[in-house]
């Protein structure tokens, strides 16, 4: 018999399937994710935990009228195959391929774009409201979150409005109780406690039994009792729920694992009108025994044997370090040295390896949830008060913090350290995850110095000048991967703030770099003829090395500036306002990331795609090399 | 009898006042607050609302060990003149007076500076978890927050994650039921209900008067009510409150205004420990009875008599309007053209006159609180299904939402228009308001059109253009304050995105400037011999005009750039990039914000200071003419 999943090219296939055979068309889902994600990297334990829910929603909602929204998105693998790309998917993340995250241009299944957290209930209001003011108050609004993603201040922003807008939406609260780490924060233990211990049940359970023996009491009991259980029931279903405190109407908590019962609740739930939210109880990994486990390691394993469950690490052990686990080392070591160090990340310990510290120095790192925001603001109080908080915050995620960063920080002059892991293009998680900005947005905010290694090495100097005491606000970003040195354990040595270096010599044309793209740089100037580029490591974006700039102007006629950051305002930009601020005038040709969004890949394709490989950069160093001045 | 306050130096010297003269205190402060406010405008309802509790807080806390964090800090007026400021305090928001804000710098009790909303919680749980680390676990840190402010995500975030750390933190939520604006949402309802029907109290009470009957029923019904009585106490009490539900423990409400009773609440909550939160009713406005009756209007009324309570204007009526006022009547004349056109306000509806369509189109505007990453992404979602959503959000605000901006707008290429209030100087707020930074941080990101007007009508022209279909995301930035023209109401015209215009012909030096601060470049100009200075104005700042700029790259080999906005990455770095880009060599000099931070003044001091002004832009000018180039 073939499976049924290839017969499903649409959700109106499955809504024709018999019900009985749902359970079957979900193992089979199971399966192709297990298959596809174990030869095509993905986020794997996410849509495995939804993949009842996802089969029960296409089998109610009238998709895509009605509008689902998934958010993040790691969940959506279940979704994509079912809407029409299953022969599509094994293109999974890869370049050109279909993307790892819902996006409108790639289905209208995909009734908005996710990749960054807690965005759905505010899109998906603004859906709704949209409906109802095109008289469409039938078409449902669903939006399925997390609960690490319920803890970022976007998704209450989004609740509290809700409450109020009398519109057709449906928050499906798919809680594993897991962000990428376990998630943490008072709502986590809340939604835990609601689960849990069934408070409301076990009274009402108590108030009939107690109730049966009605008659043996007198009517003012009788009339009492009624009362307090009325009470209890508003109280706990109406006030007593968080959720129902914003004005939700609360349902649940059911087995997300259920898809007959699912079925059931959502078909139900289509039919009551106004803001409600379904507590659906899943496991993350569901279905893959050793993702059920360790559902952190399981998140996005890499490649794996669907047999066995072994996890295939790409590369040899003993090679270069992963950036983050530089970080992640060196914080511990510097923390050991000087007790003012404290460790912020916003839900990603494993992600940014702050776990290293962790594991040492549980009392001074912090998990403050899926939360930026809140990680900069919590971070400048500890600074205020003399810690030394070490910031981690992956580039792009900091956009959500931009003005935390100016606000709380800078303007304050707090000694807070950025640790922005993920700068630059990060390959396949694509457009929405690229640390493309940070550069550019940095640059801007007054008395914040903005820095970024070439190395392991100067990563681990960066951080130990960082908390030298009046270094003041302090920004460094590094990018996702290994470095290249298995030998990077060297001494600290104290930067000077502001100063770069140069790392080559030459006579005709200079180019100047910052960050980890300075290798690309390396590997053009080997090409070039002997003497003829010099190579500037400027380390510092602000304060800009204007001793070195004056050099490099005083003696090139022709300067390349490249940077793993968009062009507009970053390094190339402050250099050609060095230039005119102190009227040189040599021609300078930039290399960066273009004005335009850029898609997933490998990062060898994408860099590349934006000229800044080797290759690339080469081929600029010759036409500045080769071509006359004008 | 002289006043008590003038006795009263710092917090010290309250600590020594009887307990009984604290009213009297009170009534004083009060009357100081009304006076400097009536002549020296400033944020006048919600100091009002909090004078008690400030009385209260210093009498208890051990300030400054103890940390006293105030959320926005419009309401700390009272703070500033019983902590050493009171003589100063008639300088308030002026050029080189003390701010409007709490500032570190200004003050060692004012632990941690505010402006904008929604940061209390999360550093003072800094600050909490700080003394911890340092084993001062008796150190209080407090956190005074509104319940507008409370709306904020951030909030939310840092709520969430107070609940988790046994710190020794104090949330006192400082309820009027207002923002600037009355407030929205899930939350204020559910405020207003907590405190109004006092569900939990009235059970209780019933409770117990049953129970006085308790010997004359069965045992059994006894235990029963017994247990029934002791789950609604911790149902209500534990999880039946929102705060609660987060992990942090709630008490009150309480009358915010009896000085009294907040001292010995105060009292009793210092020596409980973990993470509190003190619900305390207060009314904006308090003790003067026209900011109580309309608390919008006298958040900031301005000059006002004292006496009579009449709100003084400045300037004759029938002037030129407010931009704001362009912007709301506008934005009506189209809404009433284009059915697809809603209005958003993150909870300024009075501030950006979103009111005027609010007015007449209430089912098309929507107030979503103080949420400026919601209403950004809510905007996305209506946008999403052919909605055509005008989201309002001051300059400085829009920091706040720059991720949603990028992630859930700009990439989806969704037809929101953002409208950019009190863009520029925003004069006495001062470096927290300075619509500083928004056309640097916009034009790095992608499909997005950066505009800014240099008139009313322009202003009008460019919204109109906004809306017409297929051009997409849009941003329009104005400033805060008042137009030139009393004849603004022009016909819709529409402009061409990208497209700048010549102004002043001229043959040696081109003036390229961006939005109002044009109106400086004509003051120069004019002082500028006949036809020496071209004037472009540039419209947008993103696209570029390209042709335009090949026009005044071929003709002029000295160029300023003029705008009012941060000098990185702005129209001056745009034009330096072009240049670059295309291969001219011409002198380019550029004004705009200097890299720091710009304190408080009027906005003709500040624009002097930045060298925005028409007397520094004609000294620009003139040194561009007269020396020979390079």
């Amino acid at each position: 018999m073939g499976r049924l999943l290839d017969t499903i090219d649409s959700p109106a296939d499955l809504k024709r399937l018999p019900e009985e055979q749902l359970p079957r068309l979900c193992e089979e889902l199971r399966e192709k994710i297990i298959e596809e994600c174990a030869e095509h990297p993905g986020h794997f334990g996410a849509s495995l935990g939804v993949v009842e829910l996802t089969v029960a929603l296409h089998r109610v909602l009238d998709t895509p009228r009605d509008n689902l929204v998934w958010d993040v998105g790691h969940q959506a693998y279940a979704h994509k195959i079912l809407t029409g790309r299953r022969d599509l998917f094994h293109t999974n993340r890869q370049y050109n391929g279909i993307s790892g995250f819902p996006r409108r241009e790639e289905s209208e299944y995909d009734s908005f774009g996710t990749g960054h957290s807690s965005t759905s209930i505010s899109a998906a209001l603004g859906m709704a409201v949209a409906a109802k003011l095109d008289g469409e108050e039938d078409r449902l609004s669903v939006a399925v979150i997390g609960d690490g993603s319920m803890t970022g201040g976007l998704a209450f922003e989004g609740l509290n409005n809700a409450g109020i807008n009398n519109a057709n939406l449906l928050v499906i609260l798919n809680d594993n109780n897991m962000a990428i780490d376990p998630n943490v924060g008072g709502m986590s233990d809340y939604l835990l406690d609601i689960t849990t211990s069934r408070t409301y049940n076990r009274l009402k359970e108590e108030a009939w039994r107690v109730l049966g023996r009605v008659n043996r009491i007198s009517p003012g009991a009788r009339d009492f009792i009624q009362k307090i259980d009325n009470s209890i029931k508003s109280l706990v279903m109406k006030h007593g729920n968080l959720f129902e405190a914003l004005g939700l109407r609360y349902f649940g908590p059911v087995d997300g694992h259920d898809v007959a019962h699912l079925v059931k609740v959502l078909r139900d739930l289509k039919a009551i009108k106004g803001p409600r939210l379904l507590h659906c109880l899943t496991v993350k990994g569901k279905g893959f025994k050793q993702a059920e486990i360790d559902q952190t390691v399981w998140h996005a394993p890499g490649k794996f044997n669907k047999e066995t469950g072994e996890i295939l690490r790409e590369g040899a052990t003993g090679g270069p370090p992963r950036y983050q686990d530089v970080f992640g080392h060196t914080l511990l070591e510097l923390a050991r040295a000087n007790p003012r160090i404290v460790g912020i990340t916003p839900a990603m310990p494993t992600g940014c390896s702050l776990n290293i510290m962790m594991k040492e120095m549980p009392g001074r790192c912090f998990d403050v949830g899926i939360a930026e925001q809140h990680a900069v603001t919590f971070s400048a109080g500890l600074a205020a008060r003399g810690h030394v908080p070490f910031c981690n915050i992956y580039s792009s995620f900091m956009q959500r913090a931009y003005d935390q960063v100016i606000h709380d920080v800078a303007l304050q002059r707090l000694p807070v350290v950025f640790c922005l892991d993920r700068g630059g293009l990060v390959g396949a998680d694509g457009a929405t995850h690229h640390g493309a900005f940070d550069l550019s947005y940095l640059r801007g905010v007054p008395n914040l110095t903005v820095a970024a290694p070439l190395d392991e090495r100067e990563l681990r100097n960066m951080m130990y000048t960082a908390q030298l005491p009046g270094n003041g606000p302090f920004s460094i970003r590094y990018p996702r991967g290994n470095g290249t040195s298995a030998d990077w354990r060297t001494p600290f040595e104290a930067l000077e703030r502001g100063k770069g270096r140069c790392l080559a010599a030459g006579d005709r044309v200079a180019v100047l770099s910052i960050g980890t793209i300075g290798l690309e740089v390396v590997a053009a100037l080997a090409r070039c003829p002997a003497g003829s580029v010099a190579w500037y490591d400027m380390r510092f974006l602000k304060p800009i090395d204007e001793e070195l700039l004056h050099d490099v102007f005083r003696r090139f006629p022709r300067v390349l500036t490249v940077e793993e950051g968009i062009l507009a305002g970053g390094l190339g930009s402050a250099v050609l306002e060095f230039m005119a601020d102190h009227g040189y005038g040599a021609r300078v040709a930039r290399a960066g990331i273009p004005d335009r969004f850029v898609e997933h890949g490998t990062r060898a394709q994408l860099l590349r795609e934006c000229g800044l490989d080797a290759d690339s950069l080469y081929l600029r160093l010759r036409e500045l090399l080769d071509n006359p001045l004008i």
